[in-house]
This record gives C-alpha cells, structure tokens and sequence, in this order.
C-alpha cells in the first residue's frame, strides 16, 4: 500500500495511492499513526468512507513531517566511499538530519545563498513502525512499516568546514523526501535488489542497485540499536551510490532551473526543481 | 529565574526555585511554553496559587525531555581540540544529540554493555526562546531564554569507529542536562566570563573558563542559522574544555559508581552517578 501526505484545500491529509489516484483516509498524521502503534495495512484498509483525489491537484508533503529522528547512513556503498576519498569504515558513518531541512515531493530544493555547492544524493529512506533497542538483525525488518526516497542535498562546502558533516546536510530545503510511502510488504525484504537512478535535468548521475549497500537495512536498525532507541515513525537514510556531482572533474553542481529525479524500482520518483534563496 | 522540570506524585511539573524551595508554577512543559512565545520570566511571576515543594523529594526531569533539536559543538575550546589531536577548525564544529539519549540530575549515567569508554565533558546548553533564520550576531542574544548544565557523556570507542562522532555522542543515558534552566536575564550576556568544574568522585577533571570559547553563543547562534531554520527551545550545547578522560595517560574512564558533577558559577551543580547497563 502507498501513502501519501499532502495539502489540499488549506488543510493536510493523509491518502493512500490506488488505481492512480488518491483515497483519502483522514487527517492524522503518519508519525502519529506510527506512534500509536497502527498497521498501516490494515488502517488503509478499514477506511471506508473516502474521498477520491486527483494526484494533480494536491500539494505535496513529506510522508512524515516531524519524524522523531531522522538517521542517515554515510559511505554505504564502495563507490561511493571511493569517489569520496575516504577509507571504508569497518562500522556505519551516521549523521543526523534535522526536521527543519525537509521538504516534499515537487517543492523546490534550495540552494543557499552563502554556497553554490548544492549536490544531490538519491537514497532509500527507512520508516520504522515498531521501536526498540537491542534490535537482533535477525529480528530487524519486522520493525520497518515501509520505504520511501530521500534526496540527501549537501552543501559540500559547508559539510567540509568542520570534521563534522552536520552544518552541509542540514540546510533548510535541501533534504527532500517521499512522495510514497510503500509499505514493506509490496517490497523486497529490506528492499534489497532495487534498482536506484538519479537523474539531473534528464541525464542519469547515479545508478546502482541496494543490494551494493555495505550495511543492510537490517544491519543498520541492529547496530544503531545497539546505542540507541529507536522509535516509531523514525527514518533511516540508507545511503547514497557512486555519482555525486562534488567529486567529478569539473564539479557537477546544482543551479537553479535544475530538475533533480531519484527513482527506485517499485517506490517512485522524487521531483524537485532547484531554486536560489532570494537575496538578503 | 530558575525554572526547573521534575515528577512528583507520578506527574510531571514545572517549579521555579526559590529560597530553596521549588514553588509549583504549572504542568505545561518549557518546550511547550517556548513554542506558544511566552516570556518565562513573566510567566514565573505572574502564577498566583502556587504550591510549595520541597527539592528532596522530587525526582528531577530534564528542564525539556523533547527540543525541537540538541546542536552541540565540538572543539569549541582550543586546549581540548589540542588534547584531542585536531586542528582548530575556522569554524564551529557541530554534531546533533537526539532526546532519547537525556537523562536528567541526579538521574544515572549509563555505560553501555558494548563499551567501557564511557568519558565526561563538561557544558554550558543554551536554550533558545525564539527561533529564526539568518539571526544578526548582535541580536542574537535576544534570543536566548536561559542556560544549564550539561555533561555531554561520549562513549569514546563508538565515536571514532566512523568518520562521524554521531553514534558515540548519542548512547541512551548519556545525555546529562539539568537541573535549572537559569533565564538569561540572571547571567551576564552570553554566559560569559563564568567559571566551569567538572568533578569525578570530587577530584576537579575540567576547569575552564566560558570565557575561553572560541565561538561564543551569539557566533553559535548567528552562524548555525545561516543553514538551519532556529526553533523556540532548541538546544545549544556549547563545547567542553580540556580535561577529558580519555586524553589522559592512562586514560580515565568513568565505571559504576562513580559520581561526575558538573557546576558553572551562577547555573549550579548537575550530578550523576555511573551505572552499566543491565546484561542481556
């Protein structure tokens, strides 16, 4: 099942995607739901009376808008860690995003005005729908109440300040995520063998498939656990392939009027235009 | 004003300290109160029937259990990013905590079961009372409510597995914040100039001066909000000076029973004893 948060008529909603539009099943938020402890099947499901969208007439959200923690995973794939020019860590490199950075499916990307250094990242983003600590990797995946894309944007320059990432990945605008949420049952387990591409204006950036992840999704719940709890409704950025714009000669960078696409095989495509924040 | 959070009778309350008593102003939350824009210092005051409690018989909560977000700085003193072998970055180093890892005075500080690199650092956390974007460093301290206390408990092993400290600075139970939340108005601009002590079984381990911070709290604030949108009641954790235990020869580590205490002149004291966590 695929659902979708969106704005329609001044108020958000919560839908599920069927026969290319939208059902909508009510107003409670994603992470609320996920915090009470729903089956999102089933819930998308009981809804009986609903009201029937145009996906063309909505004005998208994130699927979850105030997750209570956003982990993304750093140098998960060889080549990227390659193209990154660091050496493999033997451990996951995790970072944090922030609430404040995300934006939807067709909202505008922001290229901040103190850098031009925008890149994109196109990654697979785990939604928990069970929390815990001490998660066997075994035991992991039951926790996952679906998959959705993640464009990772980094302001490379700022990333690279400090020895900490934090600052580069944390602009306001840059973290786009969703349009669906697809629930892990219509996937692969840990949505392992899928197909990802990013696009920039047309032309293919990335291409890999998950299966290339060094930490699996299960690997990544299991080792995170080992240190902290994790909650329901969190999201686990699994981490971006080979093809980033900041490690090609010359840089490849993100300007406004850009269209940048990330799909994978069986969730979606993430659309979002680049756009300049407007002058002081 | 000292505004201070804790349980009694099974309830959360908020207090405010007074002549060694804690007179009970409410039960809405200071991260609750920050978001609706209330000056605190006003609100303090104005409660009429109120109840007296005595500070023994509470069980202390951190002064909020959910910011919008924890931003702490690394390396912010220049002998600790010395002691820590890293060159002294032109600009501030930060990292995010998550709410899971809080713990509040006199609450135990938990040494996980994977490690026994459990170390101190002693900090002064800012707490925001308006948020914004592209905050002017000379206003920047009209937006700060108060300070605390934090120790900034960092199990060393985990934080240098990676490239990023984040999975070794985020350990449930590690996360000491507490237990008054001093409103600004009671402490010279930008908590500067205040002396700061870390103890471990009453030996001094770190004696600093906030003085000596390379980037001080309206730099902080300025410079974090040219990427990042401020929220009312987020969280700055300024920075630790030297003294820790792991840069020690031999290296001092915290174990069970031990006791750290963090105090700055004019916040307090904030207490904790060491735990492990429970085998599995």
């Amino acid at each position: 099942m695929r659902f979708v948060s969106f704005m329609k008529d001044g108020k958000s909603w919560l839908g599920v995607r069927e026969a290319g539009q939208i059902r909508v099943v009510g107003d409670e938020s994603l992470e609320s739901l996920l915090a009470r402890g729903v089956d999102l099947v089933e819930y998308g499901r009981a809804v009986a009376s609903a009201q029937i969208v145009d996906p063309d007439t909505v004005t998208w959200l994130p699927p979850l808008r105030q997750p209570p923690k956003i982990i993304c995973v750093g140098l998960n794939y060889a080549d990227h860690t390659k193209e990154s020019r660091y050496d493999q860590p033997d451990y996951p490199t995790l970072f944090f995003r922030v609430n404040t950075s995300l934006i939807a499916h067709e909202q505008p990307m922001v290229r901040p005005r103190v850098s031009d250094s925008l890149d994109y990242e196109g990654e697979i983003a785990v939604v928990l729908g069970k929390g815990g600590r001490h998660i066997a990797s075994a035991d992991a995946l039951s926790h996952v109440a679906g998959y959705a894309l993640f464009n990772d944007g980094s302001v490379r320059e700022y990333q690279f300040k400090a020895p900490q990432w934090t600052l580069g990945k944390n602009f306001d605008g840059t973290g786009a995520f969703g349009p669906d949420l697809v629930t892990a049952d219509e996937l692969p387990p840990g949505a392992s063998g899928l197909r990802l591409e990013t696009r920039l204006n047309g032309e293919v950036v990335q291409s890999a498939n998950s299966d290339q992840m060094i930490f699996d999704v299960a690997s990544l719940i299991s080792i995170v656990s080992e240190a902290i709890t994790l909650e329901a409704g969190d999201v686990i950025v699994s981490g971006t392939p080979s093809g980033i714009g900041w490690a090609r000669e010359p840089k490849l960078l993100m300007r406004a009027g850009d269209v940048c696409e990330v799909s994978v095989e069986g969730i979606g495509t993430l659309r979002n235009a680049i756009v300049d924040e407007p002058a002081a």
